[in-house]
């Protein structure tokens, strides 16, 4: 098939309008044919059925130009206005039940859902009611139907005063009889009823069917609002000047030591994947870049089976020089939380009343500036609290969610910042503190009690690095290219790493990260 | 150390700024000692030294609070309006000779230049001239200098019309003595002078000392020109209605048949790298998402060691349900093209100069709405200009290239759609042409003749699918999951996948990919 040169099949051009027209044309012709085919396919008896040619299976899109004028209305957007108005509408058939000469059906889109109402009547007749009440849950329907006003608010859908009174049904693509899992089930609210025996999914189920499981309104909002926190994070840098990297996933020596590292077959030889991007933006604020911040893949070999650890998560990663001090840094990322936070608040309001309506949310709350805390002040509060803890220790776990709770409860806020961390217990690329031997320019982030960022000022001079690699008993020759990148001159700087999904988790109040990664990898899950 | 609870030192408050005031001022007093120190260790002669606290090297910033009030001017903001006015200044010492009682200094910061001028006088010492005249080339200074009009325009530099007269100069950061590569040369232009014996520096060198090759003008436009691509993409997209989700790159089995696929040990077991996000798409798509884009690390295990195969690239790739033709989806990805071309006229118009005046750079040319062609017209494109190809085989790499200049000749863009591919040539999943047996739903786009975009409607109907399958003998079972998820009901969708270091690349007309990737992987690279 050639087709001549001096008829470019340009979309729009006025030639091909008139052909697609005539197409629709021919097509409409010949889709009345498959309609009538879907509708004798339901083994109805000889009985002559007044509905033919408005319902059935849809033959496969396979864009042969039908239909292509039609103007679809979402269902979100159905309201009284179009009142008496015929719409088309593609949708889910959630649920659909005949009564008799009646058939009742919910239409889902997204999270938005309508009531469907077929009634026996002069144009509707008996076997199309039939068909509809037979569709299999799931399935996608084109719904031709006059929107009309409800007699009282429709408590079980999203758009409550409307409904949608069917002229034609036509099934797009239909799900098979069983599902794994209901959608019902699966979107049921989390309550305290101790009496509550109702059916819940439990979370392999619900992963091993994602497909299925994400399309319940809760998952449709928490990853539309986990979109936004990445938007948000890259549009506040990015106007703050910071400039996105991307940084190289397959890398030829562990970034953190060794332990805990993926091993890739590359070639004849072997590599590494990154555990974290941070060699990476350290080089590229020693080439210039002066702030970045890269999003994307981070990988931990950690056979940790736990609510908050995943093998594979998406970092939010950012790295700035500065010029005197690294509060700078520091103040630059509350900052950028703190306008996280409230872009949230202010553009996923919505997708987090969804939310609620399935799991319970607390509201998180957080402060403008947000607060700094330092180390001894946190240890002075968990030894008020009884928790012996020692000056130069890490926080435990335990300790860290003890700590946000006392931290909610005196300053009111899920968010805040913990300053100059022991010396002892952060890389050895830390920056020491200048005033206080023990302490660190280091700090680590908590939302609701969980950290979620970890940050300092790195040893930018080549020599005080290689000492301080030398007191950690790190074998510089493995470590040499890194402390070779300072001695072409490179400004103080520091940064941090944030986990997506926690940042996602921990703001809506969900009890495991896996709620809050798409296609979640653990040490047990690869698919999927 | 406790500090006391009724002082929380968080940032801003009276307390603290007064604090900070006495500390800058303490640390003013070390610092005067430091820079003394700093001044004799150049083992001048027992002479009185008029600039003695003047220059010098500043002790590593350790975050110990002084400074912090000093304000820094950028290079760029450097103007006539200054003239006369005592600045600071952080940036890079370019270059530096001393001539007799002047040194004159190029201080770089970005892409931006100016010069710096010291002279011996009352103010400055000649220890101090020497001093900086022997700063080694890419140590970072802090310069405190006073701007003054240039005689004549300075054509070195990109800051013409003033320059610095050198009041302090402290070194923040020294690089080494002998650099693997200058700056200068790798940041030479690309001329056509036959007789050109300039030194450049070859590729490999850039790629091994990659933190010194990025901070030539041309790769800090070209990454900040890369970073506008992926923000263009994403924010057209968002506007339009598109969800940005995260793919895994951990995938159980080999996405595209298990040829080119890195394979990951995976706690005792074994797992791939993504080839590309396209399952977990389509999956998205399944889930409702209805339009999703996604943009990270795709790998390919590819022996290929060419100008544009990398073996890990930054995929930015999209999938979108439609109604009724697959070019509501071709047309939104075209569109999205067009937008991004203009946007980075638009915004980047400074970087592409930049770029520009190092490599020479024919203007990306395009049309809009874009130029879509169908296969058949390819061929006779290439059949007239005397190459011999068949109408159902897939175009080789010279002729794509060849089309793009057929291409660009009759239609004057470098941007165009190659529409309806043979189905032969195209993968089991893609929608045939309901017109044409011979053809398929399928497109490619390309860019300065080089593919940048395959893409195709995809086939949602699990029996067809199968039978597809089948027909390319592939064994059903291993695809069993992908089959199964289009059994849950599933919207007719197509997508594609776009290559962003090829349309960086491409765009900029530039002539390998290792030049748009900020730290390259090929097969024999993984460093650094």
């Amino acid at each position: 098939m050639v087709i001549s040169e001096s008829q470019p099949p340009v979309e729009g051009d006025a030639t091909s309008k008139k052909a697609a027209k005539k197409a629709a044309k021919a097509a409409e012709k010949q889709q009345k044919k498959a309609e009538h085919k879907g509708a004798t396919t339901q083994n109805e008896p000889a009985e002559p059925d007044i509905s033919e040619g408005k319902y059935g299976a849809l033959k496969m899109i396979q864009s042969n130009g039908e239909n292509r004028d039609r103007v679809y209305v979402d269902v979100k957007d159905l309201h009284v206005g179009l009142e008496g108005k015929d719409v088309w509408v593609r949708a889910r058939l959630q649920t659909s039940r005949g009564i008799g000469k009646q058939c009742f059906a919910v239409l889902r889109q997204n999270s938005s859902t309508v009531q469907l109402l077929l009634r026996v009547n002069e144009q509707v007749s008996k076997q199309m009611v039939k068909f509809v009440g037979n569709i299999t849950k799931e399935s996608i329907v084109d719904i031709h139907a006059t929107v009309a006003k409800t007699a009282a608010p429709v408590e079980s859908c999203t758009v409550k005063l409307v409904e949608l009174i069917g002229l034609q049904v036509w099934v797009v693509s239909s799900a098979k009889p069983q599902l794994p899992l209901q959608i019902e089930d699966a979107a049921r609210p989390e309550t305290d009823d101790p009496e509550g025996l109702k059916i819940r999914v439990n979370q392999d189920t619900r992963l091993d069917n994602r497909v299925l499981d994400l399309r319940t309104p809760a998952n449709q909002a928490i990853f539309r609002l986990e979109a936004g926190v990445c938007k948000l994070f890259r549009d506040i840098l990015t106007d703050r000047g910071f400039v996105e990297i991307h940084t190289p996933k397959i890398i030829s020596a562990a970034s953190e030591g060794g332990a805990n590292v993926f091993t890739v077959s590359y070639f004849k030889s072997s590599a590494y994947l990154a555990q974290s991007p941070q060699l990476y933006k350290q080089m590229a604020i020693a080439a210039d870049f002066d702030k970045v911040f890269t999003v994307g893949a981070v990988f931990r070999a950690e056979d940790s089976n736990t609510h908050r650890h995943l093998t594979e998560f998406v970092g939010l990663d950012l790295e700035m020089s500065f010029k005197h001090h690294y509060h700078e840094v520091l103040d630059t990322i509350g900052q950028t939380f703190t306008d996280i936070f409230r872009g949230l608040q202010d553009r996923y309001a919505s997708e987090i009343a969804t939310v609620g309506q399935q799991f319970r949310v607390e509201p998180f709350k957080f402060l403008d500036p947000p607060l700094r805390l330092e180390f001894p002040q946190a240890i002075s509060m968990l030894r008020e609290a009884g928790v012996s803890v020692g000056e130069e220790d890490d926080l435990s776990t335990p300790d860290e969610k003890l700590l946000g709770r006392l931290v909610r409860a005196k300053y009111d806020t899920d968010f805040y910042i913990l300053d100059k961390y022991p010396l002892a217990v952060r890389p050895f690329y830390t920056m020491p503190d200048p005033n206080n031997p023990k302490a660190s320019n280091s700090y680590d982030m908590f939302m609701r009690g969980e950290e979620i960022l970890s940050g300092a000022q790195r040893i930018h001079d080549p020599d005080f690095l290689t000492q301080r690699a030398k007191h950690h008993q790190i074998d510089i020759s493995k470590i040499a290219a890194y402390i070779e990148s300072f001695r072409l001159g490179c400004p103080p700087h520091a940064g941090g790493g944030i986990g997506m999904e926690r940042v996602v988790m921990l703001y809506l109040g969900l009890d495991n990260i896996r709620k809050t990664s798409m296609f979640p990898r653990d040490p047990k899950r690869v698919t999927p």
